[in-house]
């Protein structure tokens, strides 16, 4: 067989370790849990900048000064709006739909109406990436209106990102407190190198085709409980154990049945990952202005327990476990979860998008066969 | 840096030769221009099987008996029919959309209409498989009449797919040569290993997301030009070149400039697409039951003078170069070449999604890091 020339000795099942590309964007460190966009720690940009402005970092490689940050988040909000085509696509959607169907068909609806949409330049592409992550949290707002049989509430132009998704969620101005956590949220989960959706987004616009098609493939690869799906899964299974008291046993049964704890591990991260440090912060002090800490306590608890068991072989929380709580604490509705996931990471999608193109090579690997070999085809009435 | 201990120090662009997965479904011997689905011979298919038969085989790994065959054709036929309310959407899309992007659209509307949308399983996924399969025609079809002002023509379950198809884009019951021909093109195209479409397939559904969302993955792939937008572009050139007596100055011209001609090179053919050798045959045979064989003499041609030139370098015709003649002479518009390719494609990406979860493990690479370390943030007034 020619491959057996051709193509490399080992195979890594899900390319493990596999290096697919380079990058500018995004360093992680697993051991160190330590995770840098562009340089800066994930520590420093939550404490210090916020979700726009890392936007901005992650499509021009550096951060904004006054005016150019000034001029950049009045264009956003420029782009808030969504067309009115796209509501009534909505309408005619199931009620029932998985708000992350409705977000992929959408953005793939969207793509049909941007004036740029046949323009793969570098500047026409990243005025495509400011109207998708402009238009993201529009759409996944307006989603959770039609479905409850209401009219979408327009965007205000007043609010950043974070306070403008929380407005047209509930239909008022949020508090000052919730507003900041998601906008913490946002910057935490805006980019994580080369993961499943990410890369899925890379491979899809190596073919040169268009944004709107890569990060549709994007959404669509989210969606999956393996990846953007497993916050909705932690905050399904803290509903189901219900209070503090019965965590222990929860664990220890878990433990017993080799259950993976979703929440828990990841494929990069074998120490704390730094994200869930910063959100399990604000999960506590969620719980104590609401003055109710339960779903923290069992989420520490939980924590406790998992980590003595294996924290060792490198399995700690990652950011899907406290964001749990946080969402759940802000009252966001279940599955809404990963639509926020893709709110933020739309920013790294298109990032990633612009680095392939600008040294872009098609993703064509090999498969090793393992199938039969010189089949003779028999007719129909012979078989 | 930990990457350096976890990573493979090589790291090859575009994952050219690194093996992504296992597969039983196909087999490429790119130096002995030998392509298998199962075993079986592109070339016996293309003389005695039809594209019914060939999505069976990819979804079965066997060819079906006569009583399994007549209820999986009846089973397709009676699948193809589209909502109206999809009907509803196609009309709402501006009339100068690119129809992969209205197939893109399409497929990710549709799945929310999909009654096993929520069920992973293998037989469900069987079913949505099959179900895809015999509705891509029918929105292909329907785009052309939609944006040409016209209603769709509802699908006829007397026919087969090609047929139908054909009947349902010019309203009529196609000329049997043309129907033979549609059938061979959708035999030759239904598989071919790790492309880009079906890798970007393969890397959505790793996250245990839904079949629509890897399906709508690999549509928008396919779009590029990289990838199933190539035949459209020979197409392009053949016209611009315009008779027979100029394609030697073209040639010349081409080779001058360096330029890459679309339809020649791939990643795996070192030598002539089998796939290619067959569509020319039916490319002449066409051009001569029309009385017209300027676009098949054209393109061989072309091809006798490129391969002159670098087929010792491994460079010879691809599957696009004669299929942008073959659908020429059939009367179909150039935008439609691609969402044909699509139309057979469906059945192996279907077949490596099915293959994937059989044995799944979630994709996950590593990107090499080529940007800055350790950045201070600075306050946005003081930068």
């Amino acid at each position: 067989m020619s491959q057996a020339q051709t193509t490399q000795p080992t195979y890594v099942k899900g390319l493990e370790n596999v290096i697919a590309n380079q990058t500018k964007l995004c360093f992680i460190d697993g051991k160190r849990s330590k995770l840098l966009y562009l340089g800066y720690d994930i520590a420093d940009l939550a404490e210090h900048s916020n979700f726009e402005e890392v936007a901005f970092l992650l499509w021009n490689y550096r951060l904004p000064k006054k005016n150019e940050y000034d001029e950049f988040v009045k264009a956003i909000r420029s782009e808030y709006e969504i067309p009115d085509q796209l509501v009534t696509v909505m309408k005619l959607m199931p009620k029932d739909s998985d708000p992350m169907d409705v977000l992929r068909t959408s953005v793939s609806f969207l793509g049909l109406f941007d004036p740029e949409r046949n323009d793969n330049s570098l500047e026409a592409n990243k005025r495509k990436a400011l109207r998708l992550t402009a238009k993201f949290p529009t759409i996944v707002a307006a989603w959770e209106q039609i479905r409850n049989g209401k009219e979408p509430v327009k965007p205000n132009k007043e609010f950043n990102i974070a306070t403008n998704f929380l407005y047209m969620l509930k239909g008022e101005k949020p508090d000052e407190l919730y507003a900041k956590i998601m906008d913490v949220a946002l910057i935490l989960h805006a980019e994580h190198e080369m993961n499943a959706s990410t890369f899925s987004a890379r491979v899809t616009i190596s073919t040169l085709t268009d944004m709107y098609s890569a990060v549709t493939s994007a959404i669509g690869t989210l969606k999956g409980p393996l990846h953007g799906g497993a916050n909705r899964e932690v905050m399904k299974y803290l509903l189901e154990i219900g209070d503090l008291s019965k965590v222990d046993d929860f664990v220890k049964k878990a433990i017993e049945e080799k259950r993976k704890l979703e929440g828990f591990g990841h494929r990069v991260y074998k120490s704390m990952d730094p994200r869930a440090l910063i959100l399990k912060r604000y999960s506590k002090m969620l719980g104590e202005k609401l003055g109710d800490t339960k779903w923290y306590d069992m989420s520490a608890r939980i924590e406790e327990l998992w980590v003595k068991e294996f924290g060792e072989k490198g399995v700690w929380p990652n950011v899907d476990f406290y964001s749990a709580s946080v969402y759940y604490y802000m009252g966001i509705p279940l599955d809404l979860y990963t639509p926020i996931f893709a709110i933020s990471r739309i920013t790294g999608w298109t990032a990633h998008i612009l680095e392939q193109l600008a040294d872009n090579r098609i993703y064509r690997p090999r498969a090793e066969y393992v199938g039969p070999m010189d089949q003779t085809y028999i007719p129909i009435d012979q078989r």
